[in-house]
């Protein structure tokens, strides 16, 4: 049966392709996110999206996935840094996630060196610019039929 | 007259019974609501309940509180770690408040063991269970009384 | 042509005036908005409100201000300590900003001795009460005209 | 049969009703103890008590709980921040525990707010005055049966 | 009675108009004296001038100030960080003041985000450029007018 | 003309398959190598290997690549959190690499968070397992089409 | 009348004379509790003395002290720095008292440079070696009658 | 002339055997006293062993060795951690001594990483279970018998 | 021979009696000196007095005593916590010295905790009040004694 | 069978008795290593030893022992408070080891304090001399027969 | 044209050869100075010197010079570790600039490890002596014609 | 008799003239070298080149000069930074010896700020370009002669 992906961005990133070029790229959220959604496809899962610039939405929508994905692929954006509530939600759902960031954050300001969420996540992924989604798809639906075999 | 209180439950925590139960317990949300209000009955207080995943509800709440109630118990869940704007909702609207959490917050990881709420408390319970909100409402009435008495 | 500037209150300032005097002192939040309002068309600009004790509201309001307003004057209020994705906000929205406090914060709790916004602010007001906003908007038109005759 | 608790009160308790009173209350040690013991008849359990300004003293008394106490609720008083030892008495006696401060310790100087004992505690109680010796007896009463029923 | 208010500025400020531009801006500093003191006559007070790069003479200048001025307004340039005579200086000559840089001190080096004056002024102002000393002044003469109708 | 991708690993990763597979899988260091060269070698370029555990060794090789690769792909094993030399030698040669970890060090002991390679890496891999090699080749011939139509 | 002080002398003063005589010297604590009493009787005030290595049974005697001396000089050695229950203590018992060091503690081990008593003594004399008992007596004598004068 | 030694126990000793076997082995403490006598003996060594789990009881007994004992071995227990005062009773009793630790303390808990006494001791033995006292005490005589050839 | 004695009072202290009396009492600083002159002859020795808020006068009275003065008392005021060129006067000039503070810097702000003095001093003294300069003064004439009868 | 005991000099070793013989003693290493292999020989057990001050030479080493040997003894000199990858060695080569140092580090400059082997170690031997590698052999011959009984 | 040097020396340079003459040497600061002359003299260049205890000496020095010496070299004794006053001064005058230490400050107290002018110098020389100041001097004339021919 | 000193050039600097040109210059290591062997020449010394990679090739060169050098100096490259085992390295091999680093370490990363060399070196320049080697050169040709003639 095809397997049921989530993707989350979080703050801000409705403004990729316009927000800050030289870090993000020129891809817009619509473009990567359609682009997503084929790959997957593609690769015989269903990948459903969705964005917010609020915190209480993002928590919302990973507890409400419970039983119902596979897995998560969240660019959680600045709530990285900052959001206990984000990390704790991903426990309350009990569904595994990658967590994925466009630029190199080991590069940039200090408090972007931590996160809430990296000890986590199954896998991390920085600086591979927007190709990064690519990769966590693959490696996402790939470690869901390791696991269907094991089960 | 009867005195009103006001129970507010934070991040994730509409989930308890479903999450994590080994740390949370299997009590429903629901129906740790419906024995406070019942509990607080009966020591002939009013008690009315609120819940949200989202930092920004929950200010509200407690400012639109002012002069309405006579005091808060809260859990405020992972906001407990982050949220400044909380702390600052109590000094507005003024209100005593009395801080919750199931779990014994200091066997956690190190980011739990700090709180921007607790030095602001009356009194600070964690690690009783569900027992916790019963012991906090059996204060609260009992302070309360005590604070009509010296005025 | 008339400059758009766009004045921002963060958590718990609707609350101005009734808030802890001793600190905030007693004018009102639209008092304060209306003085402001005033205040920029006496000079020339046109200035606009808002406040919100949702830090996603305000994520939002600054992402859509792109290249609609000229300037932002931000008192974040509690947001400044805690909130890296209001930081990324403007980054997106690549609007110059102030960022205003009402009182001296370095007189205050240690956590709030930092800001996740100063080192990107053109500048940073705090301690003149509410007549920091008044220096802000006078600031705000002479940078933006100074801005103009440059170009 | 009826379950045995220990009381023990640590340094400087026996000043209770005297010592700071705007911070402990005015009931004194001696009043607060025959409380105990009549609350945990009242609801069958047997309960005793001890107090010392001596680190030695109540490291002996853990020890020797040993097998004939099922649970001890300690006010620690300063050794809360400074004794490892008392820390490994617990491990050595193998006795489940809940730590109990009258005043809100976190309210009070930064080196009151760690704890050596809270990570093994049972619960953590702080902030309730005296009545949180109450509502620990009450959860400890409770504690004891649930473990009881699920042997 | 016309208010006397005393404008002091620190180390290397005799340099401004010269030094680092991009920063500092191209006003010389006997330009901004002399508008200050037209400034404060305008608005019926009485400014006077003084500079120097000597710690020393900055403490005898505010300690023989005590009793003879109404405020002061200081730019203490890098002492603002190494020196706490200063700091003692003014509570010797108990005379309310106002900390005034003309760069975001806040966007440059880590050692100057501390100050050793901040929590004992009245109100700090920075990154304003020269327009920041403008506004100190209009702040004190209106925060004398309100100090003497609340006398 | 075909790409130049020198693979490199470090301290320890000749043990691959038999060393700890709870953490690094079961895929032998051979086996990894032979499909990492028949990857790129799919997408038209050349692939060679090299493992050392002397830090040493590796610089020697990182040197003595200027100018004949086009792009390494490295994980430094336990290197990563100890050799500035390592980083250094990037420099010299002026070759981008990227860098990755089979398992996610994140989630390991504290002194896994910092690595002396991150901020200088083109890209960071980590706790996609042994495909990060393969995601790593696929965005590195990627990014040397793209450098080569800049050019 | 006479007024009482109480000398307590803490962890390995009975060694004085004996004890690294290159730090503390050659007087011994018989004849230095000796000294201490002529010294306080030639002042016309009634001096006694308490030396123990025993933590509780110092806090026994201060909190026993609690309106039967006027001021306590102490010596605690090595429990200065790490026993917040004697800093208790002094809090129970409500009595003003003077910390004396023989050695300078500044000049030793940094575990030395700080205590738990300094901020709540009245004075605190270092370094002076067994004079500093002399000189902190002559002040006690001096503070209670200017406090006797101000009652 | 055969040489003294002092075998010292501190907090909680006196429950080995009895407390967490898994950490701390089977073996009681009275055996492990008798086995530390017989084995001195066999080396020509008398051997005098102490536990106790006051502290005050500890430095009385350093203190009061002073010229009587060669050399002191001591498992000090969680007092490693916290005393400062017997490490100042070691300076005074000019006695060398051996640290012992029957468990590996760097593999615990990381307040169990430091020691007040490690840098004053002669040699630091730990992890070798019981085991560390037999070889402790062989190379005490060792010892002894080499600095009284020097001498 | 008579010994010579030099009292230096630093930044701010011209004002004693003036400033900040609930702190520094009311005795001024001529008053001061004259008792200091007095009590040092009534003693045998001679003493100098000395003031300045100039750092560099500081150093350059300090270094000129080289061989001229025996001993040096000096209460450094704020120069205390900031000045590394008054220790290395010192160091210069080879003259011992005690540290005196008037009030008890360790019940005031953090940054005056610590002193750049302090470990070379012979001792220091703080909280006695104006008594402090008196207890320095005589320790001095007795510690130039024993040092007279040691050469 | 008898057991296989590997024993590993690191850094500089080869100097022993040359070196700092203050520190480390006259001892040359090859008669240390001649006396542990004839140590072991006689408790039934062979010891084969290797040293190095090539880091790299150290883990091929330790990883090409996997399955060879059953313990190894491992003084690292230097390379105890800089090497993770000889951490991960052992880690890899899944043997059983016990760290030794010569001198008591814990004595010595502060980066000799920390390791990053001592909580992977069984056990941790250090002060006691070249008596420490006798020591270590006894353990481990003891430790080898105490897992093949329980095996 | 012959270039314009200016040498500075500051806090206690006046002591030279006579001050710690095992740290500093035995040269005097007027021999030292007068060879530095000769020196630059010999390569062409005007030295000129200067020496104060008063930091605001050295900066009224150092603003001075602006556009009148093309390099400066200084020893800023204690002045390195404290005066950001000094750091400011060089950035206003724009005059390059070499640091000098006498001593190799890096094997000296904490507090003399750190300069708040060396990443703003163009080089630092330390613990070469008297010598330092000969090496500087060569550098310095190098440096400017480097830059001559560069213009 | 000529003296003997060693030069050593660490990690990555074979790449001199390559590397980083705008950092380290256009110089190539082997004419450093022989401009270094004429230089010593003409001052009557003889001085030997090493350079490595490795940093056990570096400890075993040390090691091995013991006895046979006059002196050695050292520019270690981003050893400096990280190993401890050539430190210890000079300690055995009781030769002094000068850091050199080319550019100014101090105004690059901050983990280039510190060294395990320093401050056990006779010596470090930084920041004069390749010249720096030649003043080490010059420097130690003195310095050897000034020990001779003490000797």
């Amino acid at each position: 049966m095809a397997k049921q992906i989530l993707l989350i961005n979080g703050a801000n990133l409705q403004m990729l392709g316009t927000r800050e070029p030289a870090i993000y790229g020129s891809t817009t959220l619509s473009s990567l996110e359609s682009s997503a959604i084929a790959h997957a496809a593609s690769l015989g899962s269903t990948l459903t999206v969705f964005q917010s610039n609020w915190e209480g939405a993002i928590i919302d929508k990973i507890c409400s996935s419970r039983g119902l994905v596979d897995a998560i692929i969240i660019n959680p954006g600045a709530f990285t840094h900052t959001s206990v509530a984000i990390r704790d939600a991903f426990a309350s759902a009990e569904v595994p996630f990658v967590e994925v960031h466009i630029s190199n954050i080991h590069a940039r300001e200090a408090f972007r060196h931590t996160s809430y969420l990296s000890d986590k996540a199954v896998a991390v992924v920085c600086g591979l610019g927007v190709f990064g989604y690519t990769a966590a798809i693959e490696f996402v639906v790939k470690h869901l039929k390791v696991k269907e075999r094991e089960a």
